[in-house]
C-alpha cells in the first residue's frame, strides 16, 4: 500500500545507516517500500527481519519501473554515477532522489545524463559515527532537517507535472519519517554543509591528533570537552573523505575562515597580557544563536525532549504560482516547509 | 565527624560548580565540611538546603584554623592571590589545596608567599557549561580524573610529615567523591590540559563562529556534529578566558600544532584531486586511542554506564621510600593511584 501522502512505492538502493533507517521507518509507517543492498550479508539480515530486500540490482530496478516507484539512491558519492546509468537503462521513467551529503556533484552527474526532469536532490542531516545495515535504526530522522533541492525549477524553462509530483513525494517522504523539510539549492546547501558539518569534522580530527600527541598523560586527562569536540573523529575515515573531498571548494572557504580566526587568536594569545576575549565572546554568542535556532537551548532540554525547533515554517503547494519565489524565500530564512 | 580516610574536616572557599558540588558530595559521604561563598544569595541557598555555609570569609578561616581543616580554594585564578594572603593571615598553619584548571600559575603564587610546605595543587577534570551554586550537583566527580600535583616533593630538600599528610588527605578527598587520582607536576599538567581542554575550547569557538557566519540556512542545517563540536562554546566566556589566558604558553604550543595540521590539510584540499586522507586517518586513530584509554568505547558504553577506565593503577603509600620515583612513573603512564 501507499500512505495517503506519498503517491508511489519507495525503492531504496543501498541499505546502510541512512538507507536502512529509511527502509525501517517507511515500513513502520505502513508504506510500500523495497530495497537493494550490494552486500549479500546485509541484504540477508534485512530479509531475516522481514523486509522486502534483494541483493540483485537489475531485477530491483525493473520492479521499480513496473511499480512506478520513487527511487532513493542511498549510496556514497563514489557509487552514484554508475547507479544513475543503471537507472537510465532499467528504470528510465522513474523519479528519483539521493541522500548524499554533497549536492552539487550529484546534480552535475544528473545533468550530464539529462535526467534532471525526474531528479530531486535531498539530504537528511542525520547520522551517527556508525555505518552499515547493522547501524540502521528506527527514528533516526525524527526532528532532523531534511534538505530538498529545487535547482531544476530555477534552471529549466518549464518543469513537468511529473517532476512537481516527485518533488512533493520527496517532501512527504521526509515528513513521513519525522523530519523537518528545508528547501535549498545545491550551492547554498553545500556552502552551509561545509560550515556546519565538514569543517567541524576537520576541527574534530585536529583536536583528536593534538590531544593524542601529548601521550599517555594527555589521554588520561581528557574529559568531557575533549570527548565531545572529538566525537565525530570516530567516523569511519572513508566517509569523512567522501564528504570533505566531494565538497572541497566550499570547504576551503570555511577552512580559510577558521584559519584566519585561529591565527588571529594565536596573535592575541602571544601578546602580554594574553587575551582570548574576542574569540570567547564571539564563539559564545554564535553558540547561543545556534541553540535558539534549533531549540536545543540548555534549560529547555531538561524540560522536554519532544520540543519542536525554532525554525520558521512556511506552508506551500508545489506547482502553485510563484512557488519558486517562496522556495528562495524559505532558503534565505532557513525555514522549514509544509506542503499540501 | 571525619570519615575514616580523610583525617581533617574540609573547608571549601567558593561554592560554584566545583566547590558547591564538592560540598554536596562530602556532606553526602558523612564528612565534616563547611564553606564560604562570596555571593550572599548563593550562601543563603546553600544554608536553606541544610549546608554549613557562611558569607563571611574571616570567621570561616578562623574556624578552619581552629579545627585544623583542609582548605580548598575553589575560586577562579583571578581571586587566588588575595585568598592566599587571607589564609596566611587567618589560618596560618592549615594545609590547603586548590581546584583551578591551571597549575603553574597557582604554584608560583604559593611559592612567592613561601606557603609550599602546606600546599598541594589539584584539578578535578569535571565540569559542565554551567556555573555557580545553582549549577552544583552531587556526583559531578564520579569517574572523573582528579589531578594531584607533587612538585614540592621534587623541589624541596625535605618535605614535612605535615605536607605528606595533606597530600594524602587531598588524594583521599578526591577518591571519596568517586574520582580517579592521577598525579602530575604542574608543567606536565598544564601541557596536557592545553591539549585536551583549552585547545578544544578554542576549536569549538571557531567552529561556532564559522557556522554562524553562514547565516540562517547554516544554522538551520546544523546537526549533531555541529552540536557536539561546538558544545563547549556555550561556556561562559570569562571561564574560557581564565583557563586559556592563564595557560597561554602551553596553549600556544598546542595551537601551533593545530594550525600546522590545518594548514597542511588546506594544502591537500586545494590539490587536484583534493585529499583529506592523512587527516581523516590520523584523527580516527587518535580518537580510538582516546576511547581505549578512558573506557569510553562505543560498544562498551551501551553495555554499562558504570565501567571503570582503562588507566593503569598503581598502589602506593605517601612517604614511603622512593615515592617520588613512583609518582614520576605514574605521571609518565597517566596512571591513577590508590593510596593506603
Amino acid at each position: 500500500m501507499t500512505t495517503k501522502d506519498i503517491s508511489r512505492p519507495v525503492c531504496i538502493l543501498g541499505l546502510g545507516l541512512i538507507g536502512g533507517s529509511l527502509l525501517r521507518d517507511l515500513h513502520a509507517a505502513g508504506h510500500t517500500v523495497f530495497g537493494y543492498n550490494r552486500s549479500r550479508s546485509g541484504a540477508r539480515s534485512a530479509v531475516t527481519e522481514g523486509f522486502d530486500v534483494s541483493a540483485e540490482l537489475i531485477p530491483t530496478l525493473e520492479r521499480a519501473a513496473e511499480e512506478d516507484a520513487l527511487i532513493v539512491l542511498a549510496v556514497p558519492m563514489t557509487a552514484v554515477e554508475e547507479l544513475l546509468d543503471d537507472i537510465n537503462t532499467h528504470a528510465p521513467t522513474c523519479g528519483f532522489t539521493d541522500v548524499v551529503s554533497v549536492k552539487t556533484a550529484v546534480y552535475d552527474a544528473v545533468k550530464a545524463r539529462g535526467m534532471q526532469d525526474r531528479y530531486v536532490g535531498s539530504h537528511p542531516m542525520a547520522g551517527t559515527t556508525e555505518s552499515g545495515w547493522g547501524a540502521s535504526m528506527t527514528g533516526l530522522f525524527k526532528r532532523a532537517v531534511w534538505v530538498i533541492t529545487f535547482d531544476h525549477l530555477m534552471d529549466a524553462e518549464k518543469v513537468s507535472a511529473h517532476w512537481t509530483g516527485i518533488w512533493k513525494d520527496v517532501c512527504q517522504m521526509a515528513a513521513a519519517v519525522g523530519s523537518e523539510v528545508v528547501p535549498a539549492r545545491v550551492g547554498p546547501h553545500d556552502a552551509a554543509a561545509a560550515r556546519v558539518s565538514h569543517l567541524p569534522h576537520l576541527l574534530a580530527e585536529t583536536a583528536a591528533i593534538v590531544g593524542d600527541n601529548g601521550g599517555a598523560l594527555s589521554l588520561s586527562l581528557a574529559a568531557s570537552s575533549f570527548r565531545d569536540v572529538t566525537r565525530v573523529a570516530g567516523t569511519e575515515p572513508g566517509l569523512v573523505r567522501a564528504m570533505c573531498e566531494g565538497n572541497a571548494d566550499a570547504l576551503l572557504t570555511a577552512l580559510d575562515e577558521a584559519l584566519a580566526i585561529l591565527q588571529e587568536t594565536r596573535d592575541h594569545l602571544a601578546t602580554t597580557p594574553p587575551s582570548v576575549e574576542q574569540l570567547a565572546d564571539n564563539g559564545y554568542r554564535s553558540r547561543l544563536r545556534y541553540e535558539a535556532r534549533t531549540g536545543h537551548g540548555r534549560s529547555q532540554e531538561s524540560v522536554s525532549p519532544m520540543l519542536t525547533s525554532s525554525r520558521p515554517v512556511l506552508r506551500m503547494h508545489p506547482g502553485q504560482p510563484n512557488w519558486d519565489k517562496q522556495l528562495i524565500h524559505a532558503e534565505t530564512l532557513g525555514a522549514r516547509i509544509e506542503v499540501f
